[in-house]
């Protein structure tokens, strides 16, 4: 089982495919897409999402897992990021992949055992758990390896990304 | 001069395309993209996407005028109204349109000539000026023809869709 992880965000899109055989996790590849600031959005939309088809062709991951997103800031903030979500999953249902969600209290807790661990401290078990020689850089990145990890750790818990809350 | 002016949602993405011939307007088609709350969110964002696509496809805009939306409410229920605006967004930069927004206050502005107008009186307009038997439901479509309008009569005043504010 090939997976898909990512960490959904208009600047950097973090991405990570990881292979599953029994319960061995092999990182294929992982990386981000990224945008500049001063180009107009939809340009940055296309770019995502072309960034990620170009990623799902190489790989053929058979599903995805994708970052849930919280907020406590500004809801004009929580539009644009909802916009660059929103291309990563069409990317992904376009595909034809089965598509999950989690939480980052799910992530950290999938990952560490603890769902108040620090951002470091799920870095350094994705690290450990894909016996990758560095930290993968940056965080976006990280952050969507552990996502594919706790997919494919999920077992009867996985959750399938649904409807609107 | 064929404009598609479009109300993002992802229950209800409202449509409405135009055709400006000097100072004259000529509705070419209307109407929405509807997707069940029941459906799984990245089956209605796929159909949302094919949906303008076929929109784009069949009437030829070269131009695109997206309401920006505003919110007091949730975060939660903004990211998935980003989600939704995402991939109208992406529909029309990967068909090459050139994608303008305008605020709910300069289309009531554009329209009425009063910031603070009710949505009836816009609709009323938008009914007159492209002279239609009725008033367009669901009010989506209405809004959506509003941002078309908007942008045909936006001159030097027109805004393209830029960066994240």
């Amino acid at each position: 089982m090939i997976i898909l992880g990512i960490d959904p965000g208009y600047a950097i899109m973090g991405w990570g495919v990881i292979r599953k055989t029994g319960s061995s996790y092999q990182p294929l590849a992982y990386g981000a897409v990224t945008t500049d600031k001063d180009t107009p959005m939809p340009e940055r939309l296309k770019h995502l999402y072309s960034g990620l088809m170009d990623v799902i062709s190489e790989y053929q991951p058979e599903e995805a897992s994708i970052e849930k997103l919280y907020f406590n800031t500004n809801v004009t903030t929580a539009i644009g990021v909802g916009e660059a979500r929103g291309v990563a999953i069409l990317a992904c249902a376009n595909s034809g992949l089965g598509i999950f969600e989690y939480t980052p209290l799910e992530i950290k807790t999938s990952l560490t055992g603890f769902g108040r661990a620090e951002k470091k401290q799920v870095q350094s078990m994705v690290t450990k758990i894909l016996r990758l020689e560095n930290v993968p850089k940056p965080d976006d990145v990280a952050d969507a390896l552990a996502a594919a990890l706790t997919h494919a750790y999920s077992g009867e818990a996985r959750k399938r990304l649904n409807q609107v809350k």
